[in-house]
């Protein structure tokens, strides 16, 4: 039986035994580390998804975003870290869900320390964020001083509790060898224990380090001395990760299907029913080519391995133009189905906002049911003006 | 008052009165052309806006997916052009909008004329679609016997009616002036010409010629003889535009505010919440740097010119770098919002999917609005899995 017979559309399809398997090792993996697992759940974004990591006794998770954090707060998951600094703009919704589960944050500057004291009455776990070498934003590792100052003013407050130290090692995605990204982990991992050690000196007896990105965590055994990982992508990886080395092909748990609409043998070419709003504008470069994404088979099973030489050359809102090699030209007709194995399967996730599994099971989203949610949001956020203890936040911008 | 006190997290600025004045400018210009007006709907997928046009004396439509023409279909637009090669996959959804509403549909190969021909039993208008220097899809304009073998193939059916040739003139975004702009659409008009007199010299007398970009539609006074045009960016312009000179700086009508939630004053840099999944990752080089968006203040009446000097240098999921000019650095704080003008307005509405007026009035489009259609589609195909009818279709593939 074909189980792609009634898909129509760009469909994101989700191999579920692998995705599962991948939780698993990650979770076998923190276990024999003695590391606490603390997974990213901004690939998946998934409430049932999610449970899958319960069920491997995952219990602590990570979001990219306070949205994410209501969104499964409101699935059940009572102690939540937000890896991204803090936004001010966002304090209604923090008192909001600061009542109603645990919540750990990421500050980078004195200044957020200092609005979190004023206008958030409540304990509050914070983390300090470091760029470790990833060069997006926290403060730099070399500067102690600064890291200091911020962690200072933490202890200074009543309410407010200094965590540790927590890093997001992105430039283990710039490798282009595992070699590479593990000796990318591990010198970060250095830095963030010259950091703990600076603090110790300063008094801080309990720095905790958190840190965690697929490729490192992926493609080594012993993950040093820190007390969290967070990987998220490793639930589903991609053909990122597989570039890098941080997975085998049959690791790989997403792949659009994407409907052919046209070929263009003249110049090995065919185009997809499949586009930036579907796929993402995310790409590499591999031999020597820009590519949005790597293209299979479908197959009974989930999809066949990749097709040597061929790659999504290019995208626009819709259309993606799929180069393929002179040979296979004759094997893909107009109504067929070709397989995307996404460049950065978060943002697929993000673009297609739903599942189907080879069961032909629909899985949803967070984004799927935004629409849904911003409706309440709209609500809570004019309920709100109305009242006086909110309307002191708003005076600060 | 600040208009924006209650913006909290990355949220699409919508200045209403640009965007009517974009499409009145258009409106008036394919008038004194004596040229059909027929809008490309991908860029603001919202029916409130659709209503604009309809107020302008707009009745007839463009849009990028069947999807798409459902959701305009459902909220009243009755003639509606489908500019995306036909999808075989979605004979299904063709059956049930082709009753409701009249549509128009692109073919680029007999095949393609001959699913349709067996297919679908009622009457259609199809184009055919030319790659007029564009280099995505549609038949080489250079191709005139290819592009007889399908008008003969539609013609010689009983209910398939060939409408004429139609082309997205894809080139003019590739312009670095307004002047190349120009000169590739009235070169791509040539090219359409010439397919024109090929056909009427092969006894196709009544060959339509629709075309459509927003930069030449934009920058041309003269549009040629063509019969209809289709751009749709010009609603609301961009970044891109702005650079091609195809519209002038206070015609852009769209920027996301985005809150600042780091400074890196030793690089020159702010982070803010607003990435891939606001923004899109569409880029473009300006001098010499990979820019995702042009960088300006909030202001009362909506945003300040362009910082000069300043870009989004870098995205990811949720984050976006800006670089600023050292000398601005300091007008910006942590807490504050930034207002990024979009390399391409029609994906970060599709990411954004809710703009807000300057008066603060919400208004939805159909990514919105998706997740309630996705639900009475998940109900409609269970169902039509029950009716004898349909049955057939599934089994071509």
């Amino acid at each position: 039986m074909d189980p792609y017979a009634h898909i129509s559309r760009p469909t994101l399809i989700l191999n579920e035994e692998r995705a599962r398997r991948n939780i698993h090792r990650m979770v076998e993996k923190a276990k024999a580390n003695h590391i606490r697992f603390r997974p990213h759940f901004k690939t998946h974004q998934s409430a049932l998804i999610g449970d899958w990591f319960r069920e491997e006794g995952v219990d602590a998770i990570t979001v990219s975003s306070l949205s994410m954090a209501r969104y499964f707060a409101a699935h059940g998951w009572e102690d939540i870290t937000v890896a991204f600094p803090f936004n001010l703009r966002e304090i209604e919704t923090l008192w909001d869900l600061g009542q109603k589960v645990h919540l750990e944050l990421l500050v980078e500057s004195t200044e957020a320390v200092d609005f979190l004291e004023k206008q958030y009455l409540r304990n509050l776990d914070l983390w300090i964020k470091i760029d470790a070498g990833a060069n997006r934003t926290g403060i730099k590792s070399e500067n102690i001083p600064g890291i200091l100052a911020v962690a200072e003013r933490i202890t200074a407050s009543r309410h407010l509790n200094f965590k540790g130290i927590l890093s997001h090692y992105g430039q283990t995605y710039k490798a282009g060898t595992a070699e590479d990204a593990a000796k990318y982990y591990v010198e970060a991992n250095q830095k963030m224990k010259i950091i703990q050690s600076a603090l110790r000196k300063a008094g801080f007896r309990k720095t905790a380090i958190s840190v965690g990105d697929t490729p490192g965590c992926s493609i080594l055994g012993n993950l040093g001395k820190v007390d969290e990982i967070r990987p998220g992508n490793f639930v589903f990886f991609d053909a990122t990760q597989l570039r890098i080395g941080a997975c085998r092909e049959e690791d790989i748990a997403v792949a659009a299907a994407c409907p052919v609409v046209a070929r263009h043998p003249e110049r090995d070419e065919v185009i997809i029913y499949g586009g930036a709003v579907h796929l993402s504008k995310e790409f590499f470069l591999e031999n020597g080519n820009t590519s949005f994404g790597n293209v299979a088979f479908p197959r009974a099973d989930g999809w066949s391995a990749r097709i040597q030489g061929a790659y999504v050359r290019s995208i626009s809102q819709e259309h993606g133009i799929i180069h393929l090699p002179t040979k296979t030209m004759n094997q893909v007709k107009v109504g067929d189905l070709l397989m995307i194995l996404p460049v950065h399967s978060c943002l697929t996730v993000a673009a297609l906002g739903e599942y189907t599994t080879l069961e032909g099971e629909k899985i949803p989203t967070m984004v799927t049911q935004l629409s849904d949610q911003a409706e309440r949001d709209r609500g809570e956020s004019e309920n709100e003006q109305d009242q006086a203890d909110y309307s002191d936040y708003s005076s600060v911008f």
